[in-house]
């Protein structure tokens, strides 16, 4: 594994939290390949085997739709928050050719309305990131949370 | 921008948060260039162009009386905590000459002289460094607080 | 100090961070060198000159019993937690030879059975390093936590 592929992997991390901690979600979309997925599951479902996740976006279709619900659908309706993520890569295995697999601790924090912060949840993302000439994008992202019972909703991704 | 310039300011960044975590406070003035300026301010006063902030070191002399007001004027005046900091580097833009700009996630734990440790307070660091011989310095940081309310009083820079 | 020995030392650390947060107690036990020692130790005594610490194995035996302890000996008889560590390198001096001493800041999160997330500790590593042919390994850990009261009782390695 060259070093260029680990920069390029760890920008597109950089990339994402960036990305949702300033809530531009047009920015979040353009972190996943064309053919990309995103799923946020409880890690208590994940270790069980069961599909049960608070966010299934299997297609590209259910990526733009999340994007549209966020900052459409359901804007003005929910109580906001700002984020505060934080990623350490943990593991990066290449997979063939321009496909890598990684896993990376994550935490997130979040400072409601009145300005009070909090830890929102921690745990792991399991990746498929393909490397191209417009950096590198998520084929596909697992938010395998430990938190199964966060302190607030969640309405962004994670 | 070159890999060295990016180890250049990863160890200013690195170097800040250890003289804070280790209450050295000459060696915090010391990541500053000599025009260097601070700014410790919530978001909810950025974000609407208010002014009105935490700290407001305009100018070296007032980054000096910081200095001597934790060490000296304040020192056993209040009660005191262990911080400790982390840090995520999220964008860095040259802007000509030995010049970046430079956005990155921060996090501060404290633990109170009774050892219960809690979130200080979450933010970003926008700032402008200059790069020279004796390593990067900070031309300026702006400490932006999500935390509007932080759990204890803040007698430390961020 | 070269990027290769920084990168073999980073390595390290995040294969330390992963063996705890996946529970594997051998991968744990193979960051440490043949005379590798850890010790886990709040910063109250630590600074105060006094040996009392929440671990103490101070050669590799003692380590080997932990693992036995862990998965064995106090299995089933704890209320389970999940663990999250971050990491940060804050210095790195080489010591002469293959031997480094780093200092890097952590945080570790936990999540108990009902799945509510919260701080577990954070504070300090202080490690030597030595570097070889199979990585580096951990001479010597001492894990300083500045939390003196942590939430609920420890019992994996910090």
């Amino acid at each position: 594994m060259t070093q260029e592929a680990l920069q390029q992997i760890d920008a597109l991390q950089t990339r994402y939290i960036a990305a949702l901690d300033s809530k531009d979600m047009a920015a979040w979309l353009d972190t996943f390949a064309s053919d990309g997925s995103y799923v946020c599951i409880a890690n208590e479902n994940e270790e069980s085997g069961l599909p049960l996740a608070l966010m299934m976006d299997d297609c590209h279709e259910r990526l733009e739709d999340r994007v549209t619900y966020v900052t459409k659908v359901w804007a003005g309706t929910f109580e906001d928050y700002q984020t505060r993520h934080f990623v350490q890569r943990i593991a990066c295995t290449p997979k063939g050719g321009d496909l890598y697999e990684t896993v990376s601790n994550f935490t997130v924090f979040y400072t409601d309305s009145a300005g009070n912060t909090g830890t929102l949840v921690c745990g792991r993302y399991v990746d498929q990131i393909v490397l191209g000439s417009g950096g590198a994008k998520l084929k596909s992202r697992r938010a395998v949370m430990d938190t199964n019972v966060a302190p607030r909703y969640i309405v962004y991704p994670i």
